[in-house]
Formats: structure tokens, C-alpha cells, sequence
């Protein structure tokens, strides 16, 4: 490393000469490769921007200007740019080190932060906007990649701007995949505007300004040259897509080329309209595994850095719920052809593509597009079409509305598996899905379930498929408990929880995983306390067991539960309003997340430990709760209480 | 009215000569202003789709076929015509009427229910792939406005119709308006397709095929003239955007011309490819007052059928709730430069109109397009701007992830204003805001505020300018209290209740415009009965009062909460996890919505007496559980524990 070492923000990046700009993009291609190894993260999207975020450091100056990276995994390279090289980066997605997304207060550089795909465009003209209103005249750049045009939020951004600010400019990183291959009609047009020759013809004004500059007219002859060949790469044409929103659109231009980038930059930061430079990037540049498989290397575990070879896991291991979803998903559907599979460009994280593999013609994706997906399956689910949709637990957010308004009100039959429900621990706040117990529980008709392993995982499918109504399934990220795998699954009476474990003293009411950490408090508070305590596998967090959970209440000194979602709104609060409605006052003591955001980190257990859920910190929250209820219940109040009110 | 009562279904309006159609059209007018007279009602949208709707029923055959409207509120036609003229249209909006939308279970004709935009794309995408996956013939017909294009999930959905489908049928109802004028690029978009002679020119097989049919010369002929005019009615190109997005562009035509209509949906039903039928439509055709006033007849209250004038509502009544918020936010603004208006299409329902007259530089219509607003908000409140974004409560579900990812998780200073709070009588389920406490509550640094009469608005608004961060402030819809309003608001501390009346027995907590109500009971109760019933105006939904409550819940024998919110996570909810965390075993009484969604009715006294709300009801409630406290509460387990544990 000659000159990354160096680079302690913009102004370094500024003043290099042109000649040690492919020096310096080798060393971040290579400190990247090096870090991922060791950590995993997105390899692929960072190793596609190299040059392109050189050339962003040359062209403008942050904090001033602003960047807005469109769900910012593709921030590595302008976090080494900007003073970020060194340890915290060689720990980044590890629990001190850096995020693996941007977020505003790691860095000044860093003026939004994201996670989730598509809210770039918005937010930078919000930027662009407040810039005018306060008549401050720095620039704002949207980067965003071509699978943001899947999603729903940017066409809105885009209806919205040109009324709304002159100067905004967007790249549109072009890659040709979001995580998988993109899908649907964008981006076909894209590849039409690289490929056909109808729309490459250089606009007067551009020509002109590439004759004024230099080494403008190389690129110009560079241009017709590429044009000769059918394969255009800049064209500039005023019936493109863009320009019907009102944006100026120019390129496509080769996202490697720096000398290109300049020029472009240039040309777009004097433009007195919003712009949309398009360029051409290839994801996993630099790297030879990453260029032969580019889904896996989207995101990563960590690898061997010569071949690409992931780092062998333990031998033995569970297989993790995703694949149990999908094969299970796989089943089901080769025995009802009614069953379809929904996912918003994640076929490989849900495990939806062995669905893809088997039964293609069962098999959907719709791109980053939540609200679709959840409104496609309602429409499916009108016609007798059983629709499976399979969303990321903090993704299904973005959905809510059509939960709400179109699956619940209109009792439509669709099962929605929410996996990363609980800790997605090196993503960090954007991945975890500590939310979706609260936010569903309102919703009247929700079926809610959580499997305390992967057995009872394909269990709840069955029950959510015979269930005709909206059904939820949350699981963790990862490897399962390693049961042993029914021949055939068995549908689970809805509301019916599992006593696993008898107790007077102590009833623990787990969901999902934490079933198995109940267990294992049990048997240690037991052994240790001397104190019956017992165990429920609750199973569904909506409806809950009532009538077991009261029995529980009257026969048990206290209820304790534990989920692994935020302790307001959660599965604890229902067990609450269930004694609440009994007229019962049984103690209970709640364990689950606390009301913060939660930031990544190594493992689940280490997040656990700093937040009050490690095994000791449930022991004690239990037995310190247990200490407390009184011996003789009665109280001031009751003694006062004059008979005959 | 002569043809109308004969129409007892689709075959009826197929039935008709050509001749009799304006005569039912002038019917179907003439019921639709009478009865909207009597009831309110959503007449502009509906009066611009007669002839429309009955093309739509002349050339297919529902419940085979299906119809899905965008929105639903300009269902009033389609339900004329499939058998729903009589008593129950002339009750509709009111108890035992129609639904003032479409909902699946008032007619096996509404295959799709809705009343929030851009839903129907989507959901007629789903209805097409399982016609093809099952292998049946139906057609399958979405009718989206214009402003359904600013909607982000529309464009999703236009971006996976090509690979999903080779039948669908778009019919783009375009009357330039949402509820306000429509805005951005692509209503000035459509504009241009209207308008512009390059757009128009005669696709060869549209032109064969109008020379094949019965009166197509004519319609060529026609379109030639107008044509010659500039203003041209039919044109099938290319580079249109539907075709960028795989659709075949047919359009712009006629909306009310009836033979054109007949002539473009049969040639629409043969093609065999996606395609948008660009329909003109004038929204209040046909009735005068109506045309003169697009925004304030898109939806109106009850009016005089001859002049279109509102009927007075009764003098002396108190400021409508979003008049209060409108004015506020204009004087706040007007000392504070940083502070900006978003809404969503929504200037008149939310008050934001007062801002827009008085300083138009510091609002924003962004369209249907709720995510992009609140990523907007985020996006200014990066650069030192105030957002306030007004958006209904149950629009609000589509801005979910937003306000957790954006928002909340970068502590942004946005301020939310929710109105339809609670109940939106006539409109029903889609309408009523029943949820956002319990979908807000979960999320980590969300302020929740609710203020008991129209003063304490403005207060609140104070308060949320005044807070560095998220704040979301919930109202009713309609009107205030009549309190005086204070000359300057004053802002509250974060997290205060406000005690307003003492008592040791019973105490209730309520929230927001039931406080009044609680101070009714509480006096009721306490004259009647002897007790001493207080009541806290809990001004937070979140934080929580914690140091009042549990000062009450020691000095009190019964909590009651009283919310406009369903039970299941809301105000009442928080209350016990309080208790709970505090190891109190007070016994509390939750007053809320049901888990269930809530049908339209005449007005909220009489939802509230069918959900258990009434005042009577709540009163047995509290008395009920009160009743039911032991006189001593020494329970068996108590004596059971043994000491020493």
C-alpha cells in the first residue's frame, strides 16, 4: 500500500495526478478484498464503484457537497477516501469496527444513512431542496444503482423533482443486478438505451463542451468509434425515460474509465437542470471470483481471498432455516399447484430459489418492491391462487399499508415467512427485525407464528397454507437447532401453544428460538434456586393460548416471558392484556428487546449481552422479579377498600 | 328515471340500444348528485365515469371478468349498473347503506376492495397471473386515475407486468386531478401525449381495425379533424412511457364519447399484449357546480342538489380540527423560515391549504406519494429545515418503513401531523385511523402526542417544532371542542400528563378527545355512585407519564384507560407494561377499539356504541372491573409462598 495509507480525506484524493489514480483504485480493490475475506461484507457493489467514487472525491468536496448513496452498501470505497482506512475499517460489520452501511454519525462525510434500497433519490431532493430555500449552493449527487428503479419510491422521487429544484444530479450506477439479476421492464429499457443505436446520438451542447476540453475530443472519437460497433456508450436523447420526469439524461459511459468520469462530472456539476449520468459498472470488478459469481459475492461470508472459496463452516452444522424454508416451500408447492412463491429480489437470503430452480412457473420476483409483491399476492389470493411471500422481517415494513388495507380488511389467504426476524448482528439497526411482533399485533386477522426450530418451522407452513387468512411466519437468520426432521409436517392448531416443561413457581412463555434458552434457564434456576419452573413453547404471538396461558397465571407465582422483538408492542404485552382482560394480577416480568436501536455487532449472543438479554441477565431479571412479590398480597389499598362500594 | 331501476345487472346494459345510453347516463347522473346531496359522497370522480363504466359493462362480463378500480370511491356507477340501484345506494356512506368504495363482500361484481390509491395495478397484475397460471379466459381490467401514477407502487407495478402477463387491460382514467390538482412530471407528461402532434399518429393495425368495424371510418375521420386542430384524440407510438414499460399505448380518447368507448375496448379485449387505454374524463361532467369546483365536489358533505351549495351546518360549531392545524402552521411558519409543509395530494383534507395561500414557498404537494414525503422530510431535516408532514392516519401505514429507517433510526427532526385519527365515520375501514399508536409505539425515539381539544393542538405543535426530533401529533378528523384558544401556544414538556381531576378510587388515564369524555364519566360516575373517579389527560401516547402513573396506581384501587385505538399494543397496553415494569399489580381497565376492523356508519357515537365505546359501556366497564377487585387480595398463592426463597 503506497498510497491509500495516505489518503486522510477529499483534499488527498484531489490531489493526486491521473497516473496514481489506478495505483490508488488497486489498493482499495485490494483492502477491500483483504477486509471482506476476513469479515465477509458487499464485496461485489464496492469492487463495481471504485473509480466512479474517486472521481465523485475529485469532482465535489464533502461535507459540503453532498453524497446520498442509494442503501449504502456500496459506501467502502468513500469511507477509505474519506480518513477511513485503518483498523476500524479492517473491523468493519465487527462489533467497534465501522458499519457496513453509511450512517450520519460515523463520519461528517456521511450526510444520510440507509440499509434499505430506494429512499436515495428522496432524500437528496430533500437535500437539493432545503439548499435552495436557504440559497447555499452546494451540490447534491443521488447515486443510485439500477435496481432502485424496481422500486416504487424512487419513480416517486423522480415525478417530484423537476418541480421541486434546477440542480440535482443522479448517477445511475448501472450493474444489471440488485442482488440477483434484475427483473421486470426497466431494466430491459436500460439495456435498450446501452445497446440500441436509435438513442445514441450526442447532444450539440454536449459536443461542443467535449471539443472545449481536454481530452474531450478523445472521448468524442472514442464515442463514434464504440458507436461504429453498434455498441454505443454515451448518447444523450431527449425521448429517454428520464427526460419525460424532466431530467436530463446523459450517457451510458464506462464507469471504469476515470478519464471518462471526469469529464462527465464536470459536464453534470455545470448543468443548471437536473441530470442523470448513466454508468456502466461492473459489480465484482477486479476480482476474478466475484466477476464469475456475482450473487454470491453481493454480500459475503468470510472467504479465502486467492480463490473465492468461502471459509469452511463447522462440520455438522444445521442447516439454516432459509434453506429448510425453500426445500420445504418446494414441497408444498410440487403437491398444490395453487402455491406460488413471491420474493423482492432475494431469491438466495429467503432461500425462495430453490422455488426458483424447481418450479419456476410457481415462482415470482418482482424486484425491490415490497408494496407490489404484498399487493401481487393479494390479487393472486382473489383467484384462489395460494400466494407465499417471502420478505425480510424489516423489509416487510414498507409493505404495512397492504398488509393492512388489501390482505387483512379483505380476509385474503396469503402466508407471509418474515425471516432475519430477531438479529441480522454484523448488518446492524437497518437489518434486525425487532419490530414486526408490534406492528402486526394490531392488525386485526394476523395470524402470528414463531417456530422454536426448523421442524416446527415447516409445521407452521403447513398450518399457515390449511389456514385461509393471513398468516405470519417469523424465523432468525441462520442455522437452525439441528431436530430432527418430521417425515411429514403437521399443521398446529392456530392459537395453540405447547407446554414443554411443567412449573409452579416460575412459567416461562418463550416464542420462537428463545424457546431453547427458556429451556435451558429452566433447567439451571431449577437445579440452582430450587424452584419448579416450567416452560411453554407459545408458539403463535397472535392469537395467544389464553385459556393455557390463565390456567398458568392461577397456578403459577409468576409468568415470565421472552421474545426476541422490542418489549413495546411485543408478544410480553399481549401476555399482559391477556391477564389484564382475565381481571388476573399474576406478576409477570417481560424479557425482549429494549426501546433503542440496536447496533451491529459480532455475534447474536454479544448483542444479547449488551442488551440485558444474555443468560445470566434473563436469570436474574427472573429470579429478581420472583424475589420481589410479596408474600402476603394484600395491600394498603385492599385494607382500605370499605365493603359494600 | 326510466331505465335506470330495469338495470338489475350487466346483461341489462348490455341489453340497451345506443340510443338509450345518454338517456341512462342522464340518470345515473341525476341519482348520483341527488343522493350524494343527501349523504356526501365522492360525485366529481364519479359523475366523470358514466359513460365509462358503462363501456366497461357493455363489453364485459362481470363476475367472470373483473373490474378493479383504483381508490374505489368511483365505484357508484359500476354499483348502479350491477344491480345496487335502490334503497341501500340511496343510504350509501350511511348505516345499513353501500360502502362509499368497493369491498369484496357487498357484491360477488367487486372483485377488489380499496380506498387508499395505487392499489389496483398491482392487485389486477395478481388476478391476470393466476387466470394465466389456472389457464381460464377472463379479462382482467384495472381503471387507475392519473394520479395513481404519481403512486410509487403503481410504477412497480407497471415495471413486472411485461414478464408476468400478456393480457391486461389499463384503462387510465385521466381527469388532471387526485383530490387537488395533480402534480409533477407526469401529469405534465400526460399533458404532452394530449397534446402534442408528435404523439399522434395512427398505428397500423389500430388503423385496419377501425376500418373493419361498424363506425370505425367515422372515429378515423374524427380523429383526423381534430387532429388537423392540434389537439388530437387517439395516437399509438412507440416511445410513449407505458412502452417503455412494455404496454401498447392506445389513447388519448374521449372519455364520454360513447362510440369511441365501444370501439377501443373491443379492440382493446383483442389484443394480446398489455395494454393502456388513455381515457378523458371530466371530473364533475354533468353537473355544474361540480365542474366549477373540482376539489371541493371530489368528495364533499351534503349540498344543495339545484346550486351545489354546502347545507349550513349548525351556527356556532367549533373550528374543524385541520383548520386549527392550518392556521397554526401558517404562524409558525411565518416566524420561522425553516419550517415547511409536505402533504401528499392532500391540501384540503389536511388544512394544508392555509399554508399554500399564505406562503407557498415553504409547501409542498408531493403527490400520492407518501414514502417519497417522509424521505423528503428526512431529507430536509438533514439541512437544517423543519418539515411538518400532515398525512392521515391510515395513509400514514405507507410511510411505515420510513419513519423506523429514515426518521427514527437517524433521530431526524420531522414532525408528523395525523389527522383521522380515530374515526372517518362515513368512509369506513380504509379510513378510520385505529392503529398508529401501537404501529408507532414500538419505534425506538417516537414521540407520540394526542391533545384533548383544538388549544392543545397547537400546543402540541409548539411542542413538536420546539423538540429536536421525531414527534407525531394524532387528531380528529372534524370538529375541535370550542375551547378558547390561547393567545400564544405554549409548549409542553415531553412526557407531561396533566392531572384534571382528583380521585382515589378509580383514575382514568385518557388520551386525546376521549378525555372529554372521561371528565363526563368521571362526574357521572362519581354523582351516581359515590366514588372518586379522577382524570389525567395523558397528553403522550409515548413517552408515558411514568412518575404520575405510578404515583396513581399507588394511590388509586383502579386504573381505566380510554383510547381511540385499537387495544391490541396501544395507549392502554403502554400503561400495563408500566405497571409491570414497575412490579405494580394495580388492576387496570382498557378502553379501546376492538380487534377488528370497523365498518362505515353515520356517525362516531354509533360506531362507538357497536364497538363497546359508548358512554354507558365504558361506564359498566369501569364499574364492572372495579366491582370485581377482591376486598383483600391475599391470594392463595401468596399464602402458599414460602419464605426464604
Amino acid at each position: 500500500m503506497e498510497l491509500l495509507p495516505r489518503i486522510k480525506g477529499p483534499d488527498d484524493v484531489k490531489a493526486l495526478s491521473p497516473e496514481q489514480l489506478p495505483i490508488l483504485a488497486n489498493e482499495i480493490r485490494q483492502e477491500i478484498i483483504q477486509v471482506t475475506s476476513d469479515n465477509g461484507g458487499h464485496i461485489g457493489p464496492n469492487l463495481g464503484v471504485v473509480e466512479l467514487s474517486i472521481a465523485l472525491h475529485r469532482h465535489f468536496s464533502t461535507p459540503k457537497d453532498r453524497f446520498v448513496f442509494d442503501v449504502a452498501h456500496q459506501g467502502y470505497v468513500h469511507k477509505l477516501l474519506t480518513g477511513r482506512y485503518g483498523d476500524k475499517f479492517k473491523k468493519i460489520r465487527s462489533t467497534g469496527g465501522l458499519s457496513g452501511f453509511l450512517t450520519r454519525d460515523e463520519s461528517e462525510h456521511d450526510c444520510y444513512g440507509a440499509g434499505h434500497a430506494g429512499t436515495a433519490l428522496s432524500a437528496a431532493l430533500g437535500m437539493a431542496t432545503a439548499r435552495d430555500l436557504k440559497g447555499s449552493d452546494e451540490h447534491v449527487v443521488a447515486v443510485i444503482g439500477d435496481a432502485a428503479l424496481t422500486c416504487g419510491i424512487t419513480m416517486e422521487a423522480l415525478n417530484n423533482i423537476k418541480a421541486s429544484t434546477k440542480r440535482l444530479i443522479v448517477i445511475l450506477n448501472d450493474n444489471k443486478w440488485s442482488i440477483a439479476p434484475n427483473v421486470g421492464a426497466i431494466p430491459g429499457y436500460l439495456n435498450e438505451l446501452i445497446t440500441n443505436p436509435v438513442y445514441n446520438r450526442l447532444h450539440n451542447d454536449l459536443e461542443s463542451f467535449l471539443e472545449s476540453v481536454p481530452g474531450g475530443n478523445a472521448i468524442r472519437k472514442f464515442g463514434k468509434k464504440v458507436k461504429a460497433e453498434t455498441k454505443d456508450f454515451f448518447s444523450d436523447q431527449e425521448s429517454s425515460l428520464f427526460e419525460k420526469y424532466g431530467l436530463r439524461y446523459i450517457g451510458p459511459i464506462d464507469g471504469h474509465d476515470q478519464e471518462l468520469l471526469d469529464q462527465y462530472m464536470t459536464f453534470a456539476k455545470k448543468c443548471e437542470e437536473p441530470v442523470i449520468l448513466h454508468v456502466l459498472t461492473t459489480k465484482g470488478k477486479g476480482f476474478e471470483a466475484a466477476l464469475n459469481n456475482p450473487e454470491k459475492f453481493h454480500g459475503t461470508s468470510p472467504f479465502c481471498p486467492e480463490t473465492g472459496q468461502s471459509k469452511p463452516s463447522k462440520p455438522g452444522k444445521p442447516p439454516v432455516y432459509q434453506d429448510v424454508f425453500g426445500r420445504a416451500l418446494v414441497d408444498f408447492a410440487k403437491k398444490d399447484k395453487r402455491i406460488v412463491g413471491i420474493t423482492g429480489a432475494m431469491p438466495s437470503g429467503t432461500g425462495m430459489k430453490h422455488l426458483h430452480d424447481e418450479l419456476p412457473g410457481q415462482y415470482f420476483d418482482v424486484g425491490i418492491a415490497e408494496e407490489h409483491a404484498v399487493l401481487f399476492a393479494a390479487g393472486l389470493a382473489t383467484s384462489d391462487i395460494k400466494p407465499v411471500v417471502a420478505i425480510y422481517s424489516t423489509f416487510l415494513q414498507r409493505a404495512y399499508d397492504c398488509i393492512i388495507h388489501d390482505v387483512c380488511l379483505q380476509d385474503l389467504d396469503v402466508m407471509f415467512c418474515m425471516d432475519r426476524a430477531g438479529l441480522s448482528p454484523n448488518d446492524g439497526p437497518t437489518h434486525h427485525g425487532l419490530f414486526d411482533i408490534s406492528y402486526l399485533r394490531c392488525v386485526p386477522r394476523a395470524i402470528i407464528m414463531a417456530p422454536k426450530d426448523e421442524d416446527e418451522l415447516v409445521d407452521m407452513m403447513k398450518t399457515g397454507i390449511d389456514h385461509k387468512g393471513a398468516t405470519f411466519i417469523r424465523y432468525p437468520r441462520g442455522n437452525g437447532v439441528g431436530v430432527k426432521m418430521k417425515d411429514e409436517p403437521e399443521a398446529i392448531e392456530i392459537g395453540k401453544a405447547e407446554l414443554l416443561r411443567e412449573g409452579d413457581d416460575v412459567m416461562i412463555w418463550a416464542l420462537g428460538p428463545m424457546v431453547n434458552d427458556a429451556l435451558k434457564l429452566a433447567s439451571k434456576i431449577s437445579a440452582e434456586q430450587g424452584l419448579h419452573v416450567g416452560v411453554v413453547n407459545a408458539r403463535f404471538a397472535k392469537p395467544i393460548d389464553t385459556e393455557l396461558l390463565l390456567e398458568h397465571a392461577k397456578s403459577c407465582r409468576l409468568i415470565a416471558t421472552i421474545e426476541e422483538n422490542v418489549l413495546k408492542g411485543g408478544f410480553g404485552s399481549a401476555v399482559l392484556e391477556e391477564l389484564q382482560d382475565a381481571g388476573l394480577d399474576t406478576p409477570v416480568v417481560r424479557i425482549g428487546w429494549p426501546d433503542k436501536f440496536v447496533t451491529h455487532g459480532n455475534t447474536v449472543e454479544e448483542l444479547r449481552g449488551d442488551n440485558g438479554m444474555s443468560p445470566q441477565q434473563m436469570e436474574d431479571d427472573i429470579l429478581n422479579r420472583f424475589r420481589a412479590i410479596p408474600q402476603e398480597s394484600v395491600t394498603a389499598d385492599a385494607i382500605r377498600f370499605p365493603s359494600g362500594k
